[in-house]
């Protein structure tokens, strides 16, 4: 089975597939509240309007998965960008595909630290979150409304892929 | 001056004022991702769309204030709501007033968690962010749009209050 090397998630990196999340010297910073409080403007779109939909604004709590890590399903959502947020201090990984048909050769996998989310663009192929080291909250931007948004791939054999990080 | 005390932040004592954002068992609760992650589902409406405004997401990185705080200002968003999750893992006061006419004597003072967000009603008044302990980051979902949407109080001699916590 293929090994994929986790790669540090940095906006550069991730810009295929989405949005990093973070505090950045890259973002538009505004000084606000009598000079108490930094402002990282706009750090991402929040695309969700397509089919009538809305924002949902949720926490999932994911249990890390057995280690060695093998994805064998991925995912994607046709109507809506979906963002993580961690809230646990904890690293996590990311797993991800280029839209369009599934391929399986080309999947990359980002390690993401602590105060880093990611912003999947909408049809970005990714797995479900994949907290490591213990029980971790996400907060989670997503969307809500009427059509089917979630179209799963379940991986052959041969494209199952172990992550090493 | 007179000293609020501030409470333990629950979802009740909030609800004239807004959302708290939480993983509490009151919220509906899906099993996803094949059983790996608990969906704690829209913990709030995000309430943007006013004079044709849309959602921003943003990181705050504030500064705590010096003790004891006093409140010299308070302000409310009347285009749209505020929510402020918080991502360095400390606790953070919360000082709120209903909306309508700024009425200095009915303020509330709560402490969160670190675990624990809060959305803003629109017209809600409020503080700004009171970090706690150490410079602290907030995931911070706004509307952005036309209009002015920001209403500051400067708070008279009589009208000032410190927080006790």
């Amino acid at each position: 089975m293929r090994t994929l090397v986790a790669k540090p998630l940095t906006a550069e990196a991730f810009a295929p597939y989405g949005d990093v999340i973070e505090a950045s010297s890259a973002a538009e910073m505004i000084r606000i509240n009598q000079g108490n409080t930094l402002r990282f403007h706009n750090l991402m779109p929040l695309d969700v309007a397509d089919g009538g939909g809305s924002a949902c604004v949720n926490i999932f709590r994911s249990t890390p998965l057995a280690l060695p890590i093998v994805i064998k399903t991925m995912e994607y959502h046709p109507l809506g960008s979906q963002a993580f947020m961690p809230l646990s201090g904890e690293p996590y990984l990311v797993v991800v595909g280029k839209a369009g048909q599934f391929d399986g050769t080309v999947l990359e996998a980002f390690i993401a630290a602590p105060e880093q989310g990611v912003n999947y663009a909408k049809g970005t192929w990714h797995h479900f979150s994949l907290a490591l080291n213990k029980v971790s909250d996400f907060l989670v931007l997503d969307r809500q409304g009427d059509g089917d948004n979630c179209v799963e791939h379940d991986l052959s054999a041969d494209e199952q892929v172990t992550i090493s990080f």
